[in-house]
């Protein structure tokens, strides 16, 4: 019997995974039959021009997967106890993969959600994304010296599970950090390393919420908090924001399981939340038996203004879950945040990260316990707060010299601000099209990984511009392009030409259109 | 009836929250039962001296809670259904409002659930417990290499966010991987990186599980697998295991949500699966719309006989979802391990992962991409598993010369066999109270992190003993340890004298009994 296989010496598979592949089909596909004798080790060898060695070898696997029996001098054969339903059952599959019909049934899976807009790696030129982070900025020489040095001390640290709330050194440097710069006074003990904020949203969701519980948020609000709450199926509870902060007067009266705020640097407006509100907030929170989560991502950039100690560091209550990073001042490559819970939370919190994932890397935690704890970071910070004030500024300059006294906000903190476009001007999203002709990424709410639950104030007049990633050059020719956009798109509303325009072409024909009249460019 | 409700109106409240706030207080506390009929707003209205809209709002505002329940014309009435987290919190509520301590009265959270039991740093001086490696055996010098190099090319990678299924070049490297070792030909897009197992189980649970849903899972269980489906409130329905794996005649014919299994190495039994249970799990799975999670924690570590094809490599209706870790062949400290899905899943589960945590630290995954390129890994793992093979022969060949012909599962593949207790021998909670007296951890099913569901076979009589993590020397004296531990039971037990235990004295007075009789030491 000639077997009908075929070994191709150019696959990357080896002949003897090609033959044991191709027999394991013919017998599945029925075309072996239970029973029936294999080709003699020598014959198959011959025919296909193998070793035999590449046959035998090929017949012991499938020996041993059950699929064909050796029966001494006797020969080799196909399994008989391989039972009619299973191989109709593959014949069945078989003629599934083969079958012009692909209708797979699958029972509807159980997740209903949507994943957060992550910064990609395709930018347009002059890109202002928000969250975005200058690589020359990375510590590069003090962080390899530290992960060589923390390698070369490695033990068995890599070989054994860790505490899955985290390596007690960095705990602790970061529990002596909070102190001083957030005025919160904790135990190594209430904090959980945690791959970032967005893995503390979900421990916060998984020990604070079950279906249908309701989570106040703000409006606008970061988008990876609002997707990943509605992935719980919570009723979010949407409450407005102004410029000192979340508006508390407008918290349910009833409470909700969690609130989620920006109190720092409200995302993504950039509103302090002010002591008052604070205050009124914790008094809510304690009325009503609400946690709340205080998501501090931006705290390390203060450019103005002294810190208002967070909201962890002013509550007495124990309803304060806070969560920080190392995403925005060291980088999100490293996957690192915490997450700081009050002392009757320690235990449940500890248990969700255990059941999450057993804890995380020990080499970049080592490498960070370090780097916090020799001044290094500080160093760090005071260097890159430097470079982004002087970014931020130089952005805030160039959009006045475009567009006269623009209003922007949030330029106190953080490596971005909010510019709220003066009536003359087109309307965000209108203005984000007319850029994107020119080379520049600008971002209206519901690009700026905001999550805009209508009825916000800031959703049709306000661009996000993340200033972190470019340098002073880019900042400015990227505003001046902006400009350019502007005047190409009023000369055209007016069938004029624009001398801009002749110098710095769009990228594709100019075809928006705004509803506001462009002003005339002033620079 | 009059409800004993006043209304304050100089209270910085209004009316209506007043109401709601007091309506819920008194269903909360009991004073208004389930089933209840409330007063008409009308009533309500002239008895509390307000407007009647004040009422319908303050009603339709519990009834959106789920409070209360307006069955048209014919009334409205106390909640049948109130939900748990409303009677946990009445309870708590009551608790912090009758004591008379400073009991902070606290919403309760809504996790409930357990940790698994993960290695810990406390071991005794011989331990054979499960999932430690050996930290000796950690490529240091190759892995020290990678990261230099690959931290000196890291360009932008630590300050953006990569793909948050994990780097390219990682996923492609496991892909490359699966066909050859174990039958499985994916796209690297099917591949998600997580941060080992445990990770994955939280995947698959938020990808299909709702509350109330129901998992098969082996009996006895992987602990980690079982308290996480747990914890998302699945109903666990425990499937008997045996010799040749999963009694596939015993999964429920109704299917499940998920079912999960450990195919190559039952854990902790380290049964394999047969081929024959294999086609008919995969046949129950496909007539009954169940996802199988294939959980191949072992699969780099067979000494005898070939692989078996993964139970993914088989499928091919898209049922199995296929996990995989480096926790076993390079160690837990790197949290690297990858999730396989099926065509149709790829879009949810990497939504699902970039709502978790947007994806694992660059630096270990670039890494872990270098060594499995370069037949690194292949080398390590031959390396390791012949290191392995013979710990696990000196630990048999010791079991044998203490004890006779043991009987051992598990010995084919992985890191840690299952002892089977002959009659002769105390039971395995005895015998772990007595080893440990001597020094020698070794461990019954429940404290092996495995889940016992009760009515399993092996839950009295079955130690395991992990062998990876001790040299030959350290295994030789723990089972001679094991045998003095065991001679010395006896001898007190027949209030005799043992020469053995007299030159290796117990670390505390032996008080432990057992019910079977000690068998004499050969040795």
């Amino acid at each position: 019997m000639e077997t009908p296989i075929s070994l191709d010496p150019c696959s990357r598979h080896s002949l003897q995974a090609q033959l044991h592949e191709q027999v394991r089909k013919l017998i599945l596909g029925g075309q072996l039959r239970p029973g029936m004798r294999m080709p003699t080790s020598r014959a198959l060898a011959m025919q296909l021009g193998v070793s035999r060695n590449t046959v035998l070898l090929a017949y012991e696997r499938l020996g041993a997967e059950g699929y064909l029996q050796t029966r001494g001098a006797v020969g080799t054969f196909v399994n008989h106890d391989l039972p009619d339903d299973c191989l109709a059952a593959r014949r069945l599959a078989l003629v599934a993969e083969n079958g012009s019909q692909h209708i797979s049934r699958h029972r509807a899976i159980a997740f209903e959600g949507r994943a957060q807009t992550i910064v990609g790696d395709k930018h347009p030129a002059y890109d202002f994304q928000l969250g975005r982070l200058d690589s020359h900025v990375f510590p590069f020489k003090a962080w390899r010296r530290l992960v060589t040095s923390t390698l070369s001390r490695a033990g068995a640290c890599l070989t054994e599970y860790g505490d899955p709330a985290g390596l007690l050194a960095l705990r602790q440097a970061i529990a002596d950090r909070l102190g001083p710069t957030r005025g919160i006074n904790v135990d190594p003990d209430q904090i959980i390393v945690i791959t970032g904020c967005q893995e503390g949203f979900n421990l916060t969701a998984r020990l604070l919420l079950r279906e249908g519980a309701s989570v106040a948020i703000e409006n606008p609000a970061y988008q990876g908090a609002a997707y990943l709450y509605e992935s719980y199926r919570a009723r979010l509870a949407p409450v407005a924001v102004d410029d000192k902060g979340l508006c508390v007067d407008a918290l349910p009266d009833a409470g909700a399981a969690l609130l989620y705020v920006t109190p720092s640097r409200q995302y993504p407006m950039g509103f302090t939340l002010s002591l008052e509100r604070r205050l009124r907030l914790l008094d809510w929170a304690r009325r009503t038996d609400t946690y709340i989560v205080e998501d501090d991502y931006d705290s390390d950039f203060r450019y103005r203004g002294s810190p208002i100690a967070a909201l962890m560091g002013l509550d007495s209550h124990g309803c304060v879950i806070y969560l920080g990073t190392f995403s925005r001042s060291i980088g999100p490559g490293l996957r690192l945040g915490y997450l700081v819970v009050p002392k009757h939370l320690v235990g449940p919190a500890r248990q969700v990260k255990a059941l999450f994932d057993n804890g995380h890397a020990w080499l970049e935690q080592a490498a960070l316990a370090g780097f916090l704890a020799h001044d290094s970071y500080e160093n760090h910070l005071r260097r890159i707060r430097q470079c982004y004030a002087e970014r931020r500024d130089c952005l805030v300059d160039s959009l006045r010299r475009h567009f006269g006294e623009v209003t922007v906000s949030g330029a106190e903190a953080g490596m971005h601000i909010a510019w709220h476009l003066a009536g003359e001007l087109p309307r965000a999203t209108d203005l984000q099209i007319m850029a994107a002709q020119y080379g520049v990424g600008i971002y209206p709410l519901k690009s700026a990984a905001a999550f805009d639950f209508g009825g916000c104030a800031y959703s049709e007049r306000t661009i996000m511009l993340g200033f972190a990633a470019l340098d002073e050059q880019q900042i400015r020719a990227g505003v001046e392009r902006i400009a350019a956009a502007v005047e190409a798109a009023q000369r055209t509303a007016g069938r004029g030409r624009a001398s801009r325009t002749e110098r710095m072409r769009p990228r594709s024909p100019a075809n928006a259109t705004f509803r506001a009249a462009a002003r005339p460019v002033t620079g």
